[in-house]
């Protein structure tokens, strides 16, 4: 593990690399199976070595979380979309950090305003997608 | 309305998109008139079908919005910079929900550190403005 | 200073720019030495005139920076990777604000859960990286 603040890490294996002047897309596929999309500096693809098939890590900050419930109403532009279920919700006096429990075993942590907890009726056993920028994913591999 | 924890929606119609080879930037003009900027991948655009004139929302979350007070003395590289009015501060042990009506009378929520509350002044009826990055918004259409 | 509410705040110089289409690469070096990069739009870097020589400065919101402890076992896509020494910690009921002095002398502010402040042990005297993605920082110039 990490010796890192963010609180979700994702491990998985580099698919496809698309690279532009400044920026660079690139998808993870973790062990269950799921994709994470990140935009990251083409100069962080180059430092890091990121080419399809060696091993990486997906860091991403419960803050940069976005949680939705209930049925889809609205397709998102936001590239990271993983399904799961809430397993707690531990609420401090303005936001509240709720544990999703994605298909595929991982659970996820995001820290949301109490109005969105009440709101969209978040508490265990609740289902709940997260949703989360590829701009907002850090990548890693070991040093 | 959205069942998403995001704090922060704005409605509005897709203007100019500008397309690269990774990312794509994205205006939408909202009812009142105001220009929100959005960079979202270059896939975002297609899978969503972003093209001006076509109905679309924005979501911010609210830990992504900064806030400004006094007179100008910067000017930011974040594309989007809305004047108005703070209407509530709910405070936390460690942050505090801001809430700023804009002129165009939308509420936007913006989740700062108590000390910024204090330094800045933000207390309800006073001038502030919101200001996030266009790489920090999340663009949406109905499903 | 400026009347900002983001936590985080750098002088300097501006040094390299790289520009793609949508977005640019813009290279900040601080009194001390230390290096921050930006990725803004190009159009902001157009409207604030950001040409190698110029003065600017550097906004990082607290609730963007990533903590690091502990040696180093990855290496990050995160551009932002400044050492330092932790000389505070305000805790909240979920979050904590952790203050980090940099080598250079620079105090930068850390918004984190209070389950990475117990696992990284952070506390007045730890040694902690701070990182952040060149996606995630604000450029500013004088109005």
């Amino acid at each position: 593990m990490a010796n890192i603040s963010a609180r979700n890490c994702f491990s998985g294996v580099v698919g496809k690399v698309e690279t532009g002047p400044v920026n660079a897309r690139v998808e993870l596929t973790l062990a269950g199976g799921d994709r994470i999309v990140a935009i990251v500096t083409h100069e962080s693809v180059e430092a890091l070595a990121l080419v399809p098939g060696v091993a990486a890590m997906a860091f991403v900050k419960a803050s940069w979380v976005l949680l939705l419930a209930g049925g889809e109403k609205i397709r998102f532009s936001a590239r990271n979309h993983l399904p799961g279920m809430v397993v707690s919700v531990e609420k401090g006096a303005v936001n509240s950090d709720v544990a999703v429990r994605l298909t595929g075993g991982s659970v996820v942590h995001a820290i949301v305003t109490n109005g969105a907890v009440l709101e969209l009726g978040l508490k265990p056993g609740a289902p709940a997608s997260v949703l989360f920028k590829a701009s907002h994913v850090i990548l890693g591999v070991p040093a």
